[in-house]
């Protein structure tokens, strides 16, 4: 997605270690109107699936999956990491490493939001070792749904998601709008 | 707006102590056509106002600031409770007391993302105690930005928000899609 590529260029930061700062676009201030734009793109890839669900975590996945689910006219279910008061009944649980807080996270999905033999797509902010998406695709399996994709706004290829996530068995159409190829020597390349 | 009230009257339950829950509309499902509608409805009401910038907290506020900000064409920035790794430089810091967690949260705004004499649009998903509120008005004013005002989803105004708000000395326009007026004896009372 061209319009992205152009603003990771003039605004992204490689903070060395993989780690990738795009705070202006995605993570804590967001442009609204590209903000669409990346949900139509994802949108358009998918379309012919008959998708009836996204899944997606907090935080920075849910205006992806917003915009996303606005073009495809699906509800959007957002995997929370802190189980507020509100959540009574069943639970979906699964953890995952946190890339830029470091320590393990929960994600939990309230059962009544995930439902038996649903078509969902998962949709997240980045797809970098896949240890995200593949919890969020074991709680699709646990509902016993049908995962029929991912969606994701930039992967990290160098770090081997897309691998990671077919040793898990989750053999999946993976789209992502933009792919970093490499971040060595304090370099941001994208594909 | 009469959908969200109908959808607030099929769906929310009152958990009692104040706490609604609405989690299949706005908290961890999303109907993302009925938040557009609802981002569109608090648009209409500020669109005279030059507004510049939305200021939301996350993780329930962003959704309808996204639509908010989609539909008025201005950034969104969402304050965040925990520095993530890739937030250097200076923040914006106050603390309010979450409703549903129990205990103080920080919010943190950095600073790069809050501009002088920028015209600041508060959105949150809910209006009670007014904590939340007033603790993101004080980082605009510490941002000597200018407060247009304020919307939100779902005021409880039994809970005096707007009087806490003018107490704190901001006295701006606050409006509300839906106001519950009470929540006595398990029930949902809407004006």
């Amino acid at each position: 997605m061209q319009a992205l590529k152009d603003r990771i260029a003039a605004e992204g930061q490689n903070l060395g270690s993989g780690i990738l700062k795009i705070d202006s676009i995605l993570n804590h201030q967001i442009d609204p109107k590209l903000m669409f734009e990346m949900g139509e793109a994802m949108a358009a890839v998918f379309r012919g699936m008959n998708v009836q669900r996204i899944l997606t975590a907090e935080i920075s996945g849910i205006c992806p999956a917003l915009t996303a689910g606005y073009a495809l006219n699906v509800p959007v279910v957002y995997a929370r990491k802190l189980k507020p008061i509100t959540m009574a009944g069943p639970v979906y649980l699964e953890t995952a490493p946190s890339h830029t807080k470091g320590a393990q996270v929960n994600l939990l999905v309230a059962a009544e939001f995930l439902h038996p033999h649903e078509n969902v797509l998962i949709v997240d902010d980045f797809l970098a070792s896949g240890k995200t998406l593949a919890a969020l695709a074991r709680m699709v399996r646990s509902a016993r749904a049908n995962l029929v994709g991912a969606g994701v706004v930039v992967e990290k290829s160098f770090e081997s998601g897309r691998t990671y996530m077919q040793q898990q068995g989750f053999d999946i159409p993976i789209h992502s709008l933009v792919t970093i190829t490499s971040m060595d020597d304090g370099k941001i390349v994208m594909a």
